[in-house]
């Protein structure tokens, strides 16, 4: 009943999809705030159009939706909440996009188009799998409730603040998040460890204003070269990071992790290639599943200073600025780095220049069990509608509510990617395969019926 | 006659420079292409307009234009050769500006905007100087030729050709720039010594677009903080170029040269609270005036790179860019210094990125007689039109055309500066102090009277 419900309605689940993505909801820029107002609404209207009871949550920043189904007669239904946002990464550099990026565009069985993968396409399969049982009038197996935000890719402020105030009436005995990536198209996946991360902005102001090269070059600090100098100074020639106490609260990787990571069929000189890289790099010791997904890093995401302009403009800029992101690890805070990374800078900044940092926020990072009840129960479906038993993996990137969740909800949290290594997050021509769009609302239709036989 | 010819005509002037500062004739950018060409279809007219033979060269680059006097019936009559440009550096950044930058305005006795100092306000005043001869009917007693280029903020790539291919048609006794600035208000001055250039672009790739830095962050090298490394190894702590060989061709500051600019008031303080900085740096073991007039740099003029926009935005930057200029003392060569940085960027960039490297051209410093002929006439027009004895400096910024005059022209090359230090050459809110202009009028009149005098 319900795969045939969702087989028959696939055509029209991917162009409500569609209409999903084509909001430009970028947390990122103000500038969108409407568009992001716009996605909350169509979603609230949408949840609302198959019989949940929806209820949109204003926060200082983007709306909070919460989607739940009519409680189910059992006392003892178990409970499972289902994150996802809705908000998207910025789109450019656009000249990059093959497809205006708020325009999407099915082709070879795949959906481009920025949010596809991260995360509109992913949430959404959850969304339509609940939709098959309440239009079938399959009895639902578990209580379920949607929890969508709008801030995950700006650290989900008004979500952490949103589930510490409503903690009890968002607990669940499972949390199920779709917002990773499987390790390949013929690995299904579950993630159990995600990486932080502490961002920052970094300031070095010179002179009050763009000077002539030439008649001051000379008496005075080049402050992109004082900001080039700084950021230089944070990484050694190892690849370590050289900020005193970064590595601290680092937990090692351990034994069976490592061994585990080798054993995945990981090809460097494919992946290197992906990248469009010549080699790869990286923290000396490890490897490189390693590096993304067990150690910490120190990355710029931007830089900016003086003339960027076609030609030549001979001048001492008045400032230049970068952004960072350090990515953490068990049991790394993000207040600590960033306070370490601040005292650094600070300390080896020359008074010639004046140095401004500021805070972009930050949040730990997860660790869960390979081995929970919930997690059992995901790779029952995953190997039943993907034909493979799964893989465990951790994650390099970062889900920002996941420490929150833990540490508020309680319930077991379960990962379960249906993007791809080559979805293009945070890049352009992001997409989603529409394969594992099918076999998503599949999976998620048989996880919550193995929840529901787990109580 | 002259005097009172200039000083009723003050007015019109004043509005016909407004008029030559409205084109904006920006070299650097292809998108002014058409406003170089009216902007310089506007002076040949002007120089037409009082008595000038007038030919607009048309080059691969910008026009140049040759206005000449009609040739003196003396056959011994000194030759002038008086040299402009008519381009202008950009304005950005355009938010600083209290006005735009290419609306004049008058204001407290100056004129701002966009070329008002470099170097049209400056060229202008030898331009009325002449149709001051020619409209009072006073004999010239020189000949004269107005040589004005497009291109000196870009390299003069043009004007270096003409003046080789017509070396025979423009040499003449004296070359006259008023391209320069004063010491002070105080100090009329001549420069007997201008840097050189040598400038490149930096491009650093990395992966083939922006990555989420949480997926591939650690695996790969970062472009943006590879090109921070590579910068920030070109200058060592003690603000020396590292880069090896670069100061093997240094002419090392002469006693005298040194002696003479201690003598100069220079304050260190009121310098540095003019440029809006906390304290100076430089190389070590050299004065304020010795690094910013004898001695080469390493400058960045420009970087960009990765997400610049509001915000965070998670990523690994595809690709990070700078733009570099060194100014170069004699005996450097433009060409030796790109080689040596090319080589040294070379050596020390890590595999794991692609590094591109590209010339924007350069020029060798000039270094003139403090004791020549023409010199001292102009030393006396000076005196006699400022009411002081000029000062003798060297100058910081480049005139790149100079050291090929001195080659292919052979005359006697005088830099007479109108320019004043607070001019904001280069910066927002460029301006030209009037009391100068006018005094510039008078002392072009009178520095021709005494170079025919010279004969």
């Amino acid at each position: 009943m319900i795969q045939e419900y969702l087989s028959q309605h696939r055509g029209q689940f991917i162009e409500q999809l569609k209409c999903l993505m084509r909001f430009p909801s970028v947390s990122a820029q103000p500038a969108h705030r409407r568009d992001i107002l716009a996605c909350a609404d169509w979603l609230a209207h949408h949840f609302g159009s198959f019989g949940l009871d929806v209820k949109l949550y204003p926060t200082k920043g983007n709306p909070i939706l919460v989607a739940r189904t009519r409680r189910a007669p059992r006392a003892n239904t178990p409970s499972v909440l289902v994150y996802g946002h809705y908000d998207v990464q910025p789109p450019e550099p656009l000249d990059l996009w093959k497809m205006p990026p708020f325009e999407p565009v099915e082709r070879g069985g795949k959906l481009f188009g920025r949010g596809a993968s991260d995360n509109k396409g992913q949430f959404f399969a959850h969304v339509k799998a609940v939709e098959a049982y309440l239009k079938t009038r399959t009895p639902l197996p578990v209580n379920v409730t949607f929890l969508i935000e709008g801030e995950e890719e700006v650290g989900s402020t008004s979500l952490i603040a949103f589930v510490r105030q409503r903690a009890r009436q968002l607990r669940a005995d499972y949390i199920v998040v779709s917002d990773t990536s499987m390790f390949s198209k013929d690995h299904p996946t579950i993630t159990y460890a995600t990486r932080g991360i502490a961002a920052m902005g970094v300031r070095v102001d010179g002179p009050s204003r763009d000077l002539h090269s030439g008649v001051f070059g000379g008496s005075v600090a080049n402050p992109v070269l004082a900001l080039a100098r700084l950021l230089a100074a944070c990484v050694d020639a190892r690849g370590r990071i050289a900020v005193p106490g970064f590595y601290d609260d680092v937990r090692p990787l351990q034994k069976w992790e490592r061994a585990q990571f080798r054993r995945l069929p990981f090809d460097e000189r494919a992946y290197a290639h992906f990248l469009g890289v010549h080699s790869l790099e990286g923290e000396k010791g490890y490897t490189t599943l390693e590096r993304r997904w067990g150690r910490p890093t120190f990355e710029i995401n931007g830089i900016t200073g003086g003339y960027q302009g076609p030609g030549t403009k001979t001048i001492i800029p008045a400032w230049g600025e970068a952004k960072i992101t350090c990515r953490l690890v068990p049991d790394q805070s993000p207040e600590k780095i960033e306070r370490l990374v601040s005292q650094y800078l600070r300390r080896i900044c020359p008074s010639s220049v004046k140095l401004g940092l500021i805070s972009h926020g930050g949040y730990r990072a997860f660790h869960g069990s390979p081995s929970g009840r919930g997690v059992r129960a995901a790779a029952v479906a995953l190997k039943r509608t993907f034909g493979r038993k799964p893989v465990f993996v951790r994650e390099g990137g970062s889900l920002p509510i996941l420490d929150i969740f833990k540490r508020h909800l309680g319930g077991e949290i379960i990962l379960v990617g249906l993007g791809l290594p080559d979805d293009n997050w945070h890049s352009p021509n992001e997409k989603m395969d529409l394969a594992n769009f099918d076999r998503g609302m599949l999976m998620s239709a048989t996880l919550l019926r193995e929840l529901g036989a787990s109580a």
